[in-house]
C-alpha cells in the first residue's frame, strides 16, 4: 500500500495541481503521503489535522456537532485555503460506532474546478488497515478524477 | 518501525498527555502515528501541517525566510495552542540541500512544563527513509523525555 501510495503521490506532484486537505479521521495520512517525495511544495503547502469537534471548530471554523457527516467533510472543505483541489475527509474507523457514524464509514468532500464531489465509503477491517485504506482512497480519488 | 511508532503512541495515550504538533518536513506522518490508536483523541485534538514557507505564515503566524532554523521551530511550537507538550519540527530530509538547511538535519521543539527543548539530529539515508526517522525519532523523544 506504501508503495501504491507513492505512485499516486507521484502522479498528482506531476499534475501539478495544487492540493490541501482537512483531515480528521485520516489524522494527517493523506498529507503524510503527499509531501513523501522530492517537489511535494509544488503542489501542496498546508495539511489541518482535524481531529476532535474541538480542532474544525479553532481550526478552519466549522461548527458542529455531526462530525462525520457529509455536511461537516463540505464545510471542512469549503474552509480551506484556495488550491486547485481542496479534500475533507471525516468518518469513524473503530473499533466502536459512535453516535451518527458507522464504523469503517468514511466521508470525503473534493471540490475542484468550482465543482464539489461527496463520496462515500465502507471499511470493513480494523482500524489501522482502515485508517491505510481511506487514505490511500482520498489519493486514488484525486488521482483518478481530478487532475 | 511502523509497531515501533505504534508502541510509542500507545505509551503517549495512556499516559493522558496532551499534544499538539506542527510539522514541516515530516508533512503529517507525527500526527498520522499519534491518530492510529483508539482513544488518541483524549491526547490528540490538532496537527498543523506547515509544509511551506508561506503555510508557516498562514496558519500559525510565523513569518520566516530561514524555514529549517531552530528559532522557527520554537515560534511554531510556541504559536500551537496550549497543551502538556507542543512540538514542532522542521527540516530538510533531501535529497538535495537547500540554502541554510543541511540535507538530512532535523530540528525539533519541544515545549512542556513551560520548559523549551530543542534538538537538532541528522539522518544520512534517503529523503523516504530520513521522513519515518524523523516523524519516529519525534514520538520517541516524547516518549522518553516528556511523559
Amino acid at each position: 500500500m506504501y508503495s501504491l501510495a507513492i505512485k499516486k503521490a507521484k502522479r498528482i506532484i506531476t499534475s501539478h495541481r495544487t492540493v490541501s486537505v482537512a483531515e480528521s479521521c485520516t489524522g494527517g495520512q493523506v498529507a503524510a503521503w503527499l509531501t513523501l517525495l522530492p517537489g511535494s511544495s509544488k503542489v501542496f503547502d498546508s495539511g489541518y489535522v482535524v481531529y476532535t469537534v474541538d480542532a474544525k471548530k479553532r481550526m478552519l471554523g466549522v461548527d458542529t456537532n455531526e462530525p462525520t457527516s457529509a455536511d461537516t467533510a463540505l464545510s471542512l472543505a469549503r474552509a480551506l485555503p484556495k488550491k486547485d483541489i481542496m479534500v475533507a475527509v471525516v468518518g469513524n474507523l473503530g473499533p466502536s460506532s459512535e453516535a451518527g457514524s458507522g464504523r469503517g464509514i468514511v466521508t470525503a468532500c473534493f471540490i475542484a474546478d468550482e465543482s464539489k464531489h461527496t463520496m462515500r465509503k465502507s471499511f470493513r477491517h480494523g482500524r489501522l488497515r482502515n485508517r491505510t485504506l481511506s487514505a490511500y482512497w482520498v489519493l486514488d480519488t484525486i488521482s483518478r478524477s481530478f487532475l
